[in-house]
């Protein structure tokens, strides 16, 4: 197929009548599909039902340290739960703290905790004129929420296919006291895919940040959510590398078992240094009595270990990788000689990034509601729902069923087809 | 047996000599018993297991609107959690929003937001010169912490058995607008087991506050927690109390199931108005992508409704009863004539309130300690540790067995008789 751009003014017009045609047609089914949201599908959920047999009215309830986790106590997590998360975080688990249902509300508390209680001692932000935070884009709308909420200046720093602009990063944080974080993804970024690279973080490692009390927010949220067996992308740890560096207190790195286990359900973690730690536990101390023990424990004892939890990981993976190869193989077929749209080929995580031409994911994603698919709003993925080049739209392949999938792919093609050839239209 | 302010040096003399000799044969046992924290026992957690058969492998993750309850949505919480909790609160479920494992977290978040964000679009408390809480006391150590972590100034307010001094609150209530909130344990209050009286939720639903975001922190932690089927106590609803006074938005209740199911692993709401549960949705919706639902269809299937919630919680009284009892009956026996002390009889709740001669409780704290008796420390029931007549302990009977708490009793007793004589010898 010609690309659009090299088409006739008349071409042109020939195709969008057609398009139109096909859009009327599949618009008149009256779909109700979603790929907006990265959510694990039925068939996900289903493979962890047998941990909800583990814990029953005659279990064991109490932890290796001989604590009963029915009751109160045991304010950061119990000790076998600290090694599973761990494990998972590749870090001491010493270095562990155990969080209760969501790694967001971790993230959320530590920047709300900044705000009115500064960070290791330092001036609370709620008492500086302005506060700053690098935002890699596009990247995960949820964290750019939670900095726009507390009124904190976002920057965008563009991502590349191994990691974010690391330039722009320091110099920027070299010499700015009041940038205090960055938002990070680093492996099987949301919503590219990517992975940082080993060079990448450790110019992390090795930032000299103006501000003391600046932190990397290392949000690890898919470090095992690999798609392939032979085809896994591999993250250098960074807390040993900050160490190494001797910046052992420039990260937080925040992970949790919400698409392994049950979304909502499961239990989250930050791995810090020794010092973070504290400050994390000075809040948490005032702030609750304890977290969900009984769930550590059904946890742990459901994946017993690093190898559990990897093991359940590759039936995930073997769930979602037919519904990734299928989106890409028809955006390949039916997209990939008109030069109207490119888009990421991941080896893990939930989401596939688009990007089409400039000015048109907007008009592509209303078409796509138009017609029944629901896609995360375009702009979503930048800082304030802010794209300026109107080109990012993230695909979030994983909660349809294949057969909806397909469905939705196809209206997906359709639309950025129809949205390319008005824009090529209109310019002329 | 005489009074002790009765006796002469003399005899008190001898007296002392009595119970020194009392008090190191006691030491001599190597006790270890803890009569501090008001957890339940090993046997009330006994009868919340069958909870954990309820979702099981082959369970229906369906709630009543069709919500598959493992995996993201629903914000607030699943319609039969709002109205298992609603009912529990006795209020509609639409005032309900379902959260996570503690209240004392909700209670926290919320001084959190009122900080960085303020209460209803009013200035955020961190921008004041000056926030200041009322404090009824002696009153629940785990609320004075928030407010002293947030540097909210706390002023005391007297206790009596009818509820905290409403004279006193209404007077500085409606003259100082730098008074935000006011710490209530209306029903069987902490440490006391006092419950409001009709008269005191009227004056507090009418109150006329001088700030606009004053806010009523009624944490209602007992309310079903009766010891008694004959003699319970009533609370009046304070939130259709505040709407028929024409003050909707002037309190949030606060409630969980921490001790009727497990302490850790409970389920939270807050109860409030429209206005103000828009608030704190606005807040909780960038904060998580939602609360442990399978923990809240766990307890509404095992509950299923008051009536679920009542029966079990006869079984907890007709366990910590005879704790009750016994403690009560010795503080009797071996205190009641000699007025070297003074004590609540409750009729629900997790505590006695016992009050010394002035300037013993730390005295008396310190002596069962080192006799192997833990107590809650001298001065916990007051802001900043600080009980300006060092006379309050609370007595924490739940936790230890009936048998363990007989000797703890006996322990305590005996330090209190020790650490009077001493205190009437030196004065005299």
């Amino acid at each position: 197929m010609k690309k659009y751009a090299e088409m006739t003014r008349e071409e042109l017009a020939v195709l969008k009548e057609e398009l139109d045609r096909q859009y009327e047609e599949i618009k008149a089914k009256g779909l109700s599909l979603d790929m907006s949201r990265g959510k694990p599908s039925e068939e996900q959920l289903d493979i962890s039902m047998a941990m909800l047999d583990v814990l029953h009215s005659n279990f064991d309830a109490k932890c290796e340290t001989g604590v009963d986790c029915r009751n109160y106590g045991v304010i950061d997590g119990i000790p076998e739960a600290k090694r599973l998360l761990g494990a998972m975080s590749e870090v001491d688990p010493d270095n562990i703290i155990i969080y209760g249902n969501s790694s967001l509300n971790v993230m959320f508390d530590s920047i709300a905790r900044s705000m009115t209680h500064g960070v290791m001692g330092h001036t609370p932000w709620c008492k500086l004129d302005k506060v700053k935070f690098l935002c890699p884009v596009p990247g995960y709308d949820r964290h750019f929420k939670i900095t726009e909420f507390f009124g904190i200046e976002m920057i965008n720093v563009p991502m590349r296919p191994d990691g974010p602009d690391m330039d722009m990063v320091e110099e920027l944080v070299s010499t700015d006291e009041a940038i205090k974080g960055i938002w990070c993804v680093p492996k099987y970024s949301n919503p590219q895919g990517y992975t940082y690279s080993r060079k990448t973080v450790e110019r992390f490692a090795r930032l000299k940040p103006a501000a003391p009390d600046f932190r990397i927010y290392w949000d690890n949220a898919y470090s095992i959510h690999h798609l392939y067996n032979d085809n896994l992308d591999f993250l250098v740890e960074i807390l040993g590398e900050c160490e190494k560096a001797g910046n052992p207190d420039l990260v937080y790195k925040f992970t949790s078992t919400s698409k392994v286990s049950f979304p909502g359900s499961g239990i989250a973690a930050v791995a810090a240094s020794q010092a973070n730690l504290d400050d994390f536990r000075s809040y948490m101390r005032i702030q609750t009595i304890g977290h969900d023990k009984l769930n550590q424990l059904r946890h742990v004892r459901f994946f017993k270990d690093l190898d559990g939890l990897h093991a359940h990981m590759k039936k995930h993976a073997d769930i979602i990788r037919p519904k990734f190869e299928m989106v890409l193989e028809v955006l390949d077929r039916e997209l990939g000689d008109l030069e109207i749209g490119t888009w990421t080929r991941p080896h893990g995580g939930y989401f596939i990034s688009f990007d089409s031409l400039d000015g048109c994911a907007k008009r592509i994603v209303a078409l796509a509601k138009e017609a029944g698919v629901v896609m995360t709003d375009a702009g979503a993925t930048y800082p304030y729902g802010k794209d300026p080049h109107d080109s990012n739209i993230r695909i979030a392949p994983t909660y349809p069923t294949l057969e909806e999938l397909k469905e939705a792919v196809k209206v997906f093609v359709l639309c950025v087809k129809k949205a390319s050839a008005e824009k090529l239209l209109n310019e002329e």
